[in-house]
């Protein structure tokens, strides 16, 4: 029941606004979208912490750092296996083999995978070593993509275009949902705008109008919001405050050799300093979302 | 000294990037600009609310807002007695009788004023009555102005512009620091973007960048960055978290009839229920707050 | 020979910046691709009309447009048969039939025919209907699918991302002449700014850049730059006037009833009005396309 | 009578799109306002050419430039006295010294001056050398400055801000108009985008809409809509085609050494070159420019 949640009046434009994907809004029977993965859920009353590498590169790169962040408290990793190339002599992924990094990481860690799959025809392989599909930015407007990760039936991370509005981000959400997979994470990661000081301008207030106007969870990635490393911890706390339901963060055995996105990367240590200073933080954003759970939003939001 | 703050290697880009404004950016013998205004201090170790009005409309309307934010935690009223207009019929500002009614509102409640000066013909007549001058968000590449509101000799509220960069608005704080006057403190309130659910995009990790790069603080806008009031709650935690000094929000008696900026306007019990659920991020903002002034920010930000 | 084109000391500095892309570029042995269609080229000495509806939507539709067009003196019929969807309940095109209205049309007014391939699945059968396969700008980031078309052996129609900077257009075009396609001919169709007035900004500049810096014939779309039939003229001639190969202008018998872009679709009287207005300025143009064929472009460019 | 202009149906939106600016609209009474300044006029069948430096900085500068520009077929010298700084190291222009050389430089040649005007307290000693005062994009949304400068009854080159939408410009000259100034000339100079290739994106679609809506004259300025010396010429044409009144260029006698905007600027040879490249071009629009004269617009525009 939209009118339930936020301040007087305004919702009805929400409505109105993204009145072409019904089903991306919350409504009276669906307040809240909770997508089970192995033991733990996104979406639900724990925050989610997901973090590695850009690219999956050497075993001895991706065990170590699916370890260090395991002990830093995430529960997902990420790692690129097919790698959208931003030049013709840029890395293009592992493939295959980056898929069977992470299933040994995974064995090895009892993380989640996330990944992402880049073309239909790798649909199999890639649903075949991930619990969660990503859609990278790149392909927000992809829908045949969209569609057919939908079909494979794993939870997706689907992240907003570089240029995509809301609305755009809902209408590819829509498409997933059409296609019959409810297990939609939505992700801000930053959006191309005249500001060059940081690689993209996180949209941080995106991430409490998609809470209080859609069910679905939301993922905040600092990382590629703000292609900085000095500023990652910095975007990750706009993240937990603006109300996300978990972070995906870029983690690198040693970001400055890293293959792709090592300005972005944090090392071990970053990481860990940066999860200890999050935790009151992060603390504070669980209140509010067992507060949901519990269907007292509108007070923890309003008042 | 800017290589103390921050993660490995990247200090060295932001002098780069910011090398025409050396004034703007901290240095060895400058970490950190502190603003006496009254009885305390922006830049310190407070967080400091500001709140009030789009535009002084009436007494009543004046006296009942600046009473509510005050018993709120607002150590500053603002108030527009000037005011951009947007159209040849839109609300221009009451002028010197809105400047006497901020005046009076001073005297009652013990609240600082800030207030916008857009002419140098008013520069006089506008630093009699307020403590802060606030150049807008219109007039941030007006160095005439802005020369002349340094001149002035008041603390100085430099609103960056539309689609300033980071580097345009510290372009403007040199102008005012080369005119003699250090008492700048910066406003983020929002960019344009594509983006058109909400009226501007907060850029809330520029807001952190400032704090690594500038001593000067930073305030940010909640009310203007998503222009609408539903988001206003959310935006204002986003700029707690983002490291901000302070806040600066629209607060209405009735925002529905309110002459400009109804849509984004809290009104008293919005604004009373916000700063109660905001309390516990400020108390974590301003414990980084106290580390800062006590020279160990290196500590809070990075581990 | 890059440095022979353009003016004083400006030119090395765009090798730089496409430097990425080395293959997109002029060099001394390619100044200029010329991409042969039926019995006509593109980015020859012709200036070339390509017309058509957005979508195909009946025979009727489509063969009263294809005749009309034909005659107003387009040499390619444009129509979409698989559609992006804007929303669940939009329509998404006829598919297969639409193709088959294509074909016809073709066969009845030797026009060829440029259709948009949205994913890899329909590769083979969008191909065997299509003389240029279009890849729309929501998919100029899916190297996957772009790497299919360029193997499928067609000319290429490339349209610029909606946020993609020249630098990744050219990157786009990179892929398909890494996968073993010369015929790549670019489309810069509008940008998202923050400007509402039109559906998007018009880079005409952009079109000229990459005349300066490209081998690549490059369409210019003015329907989809300015979203406004009223608009769509001036676009045209600003297209022309920008050096442009050639123009693709959306064309319906009664567009207040087309299924999809009405709003900057032309009807048949306005197309030939637009043709014959148009007339003297795409002389001038062709003029200069002659000299540029003929190894003249320095003195038609510069003096 | 707006109707009359354009295609179908269209047309009402735009009178609800720039409601709050009806004077600048285009109205059954006043469909095209005429500038005179000296013995010609902007808004009417001649296509006016202005050039110059960026900014005053010598005689032997000046002069050489106002007679060669002349020779070349301009009509107004443009130089900047006072200069918007980007730095405190950048120079701010000549002043009172720079208005005599252009006031010189206007004794000799014959050639009416364009300069801008930065500040209130400038404003009678620029209006007493100015044929024609501009008001800078930084200080489009500077209300005091337009308004003052309309009460000097000189007409106003007004430039649209760096992210002013056309519906912003038009307030801005509302103001103009609201201060008893009808002499109101806009000038279109490029938006701030994302694409960085070009210092700004030319926003050509912009011209064709201001002609279509409103009555007031409107100037093309290719030099800093590009940043790029080598995309001038090009731009320039790209600006007659849009329908432009008149194009401002940048000229220097040797860029490389400029003050200010070098990479931009054209040397004589190059701006002689590009005047005879446009003048079949410029032909074509003064054919319309005539018919809209003679209240033929409609037929030249649609048909």
């Amino acid at each position: 029941m939209l009118p339930r949640i936020g301040v007087r009046g305004v919702r009805e434009s929400w409505h109105d606004r993204f009145a072409d994907t019904p089903d991306v809004l919350k409504s009276a029977w669906r307040q809240q979208t909770v997508v089970p993965v192995l033991d733990f859920e996104i979406g639900g009353s724990e925050f989610i912490n997901i973090a590695g590498p850009c690219s999956v590169e050497t075993e001895a790169q991706l065990l170590a750092t699916a370890h260090s962040v395991r002990r830093a408290g995430a529960r997902i990793l990420r790692g690129g296996a097919f790698k959208p190339r931003t030049s013709p002599y840029s890395f293009q992924g592992l493939g295959l083999d980056g898929l069977k990094l992470l299933g040994r990481a995974r064995r090895e860690t009892g993380l989640a995978i996330v990944t992402e799959v880049m073309s239909e025809t790798d649909m199999d392989l890639v649903a075949e070593y991930a619990d969660i599909l990503q859609i990278g930015s790149r392909n927000m407007e992809n829908d045949s993509l969209i569609a057919a990760a939908a079909r494979a039936g794993r939870p997706m991370l689907l992240k907003r275009g570089l240029v995509a509005t809301v609305a755009d981000l809902f209408r590819a959400a829509q498409i997933a949902l059409d296609n019959g997979n409810p297990k939609v994470i939505l992700c801000e990661r930053g959006i191309r705008t005249f500001e060059t000081a940081t690689r993209n301008t996180f949209d941080a207030a995106s991430i409490a109008l998609i809470k209080q106007v859609s069910h679905l969870p939301v993922i905040a990635d600092p990382s590629h919001a703000t292609g900085r490393r000095g500023l990652v911890p910095a975007a990750a706390r706009i993240g937990v405050a603006a109300g996300a339901d978990g972070l995906i963060v870029e983690v690198h055995p040693d970001p400055d050799t890293a293959w792709s996105d090592g300005d972005q990367s944090l090392n071990f240590e970053e990481y860990d300093a940066m999860m200890s200073s999050l935790a009151p933080w992060i603390a504070l954003r669980e209140e509010d979302m067992r507060a949901s759970v519990a269907g007292d939003l509108d007070a923890a939001e309003v008042a």
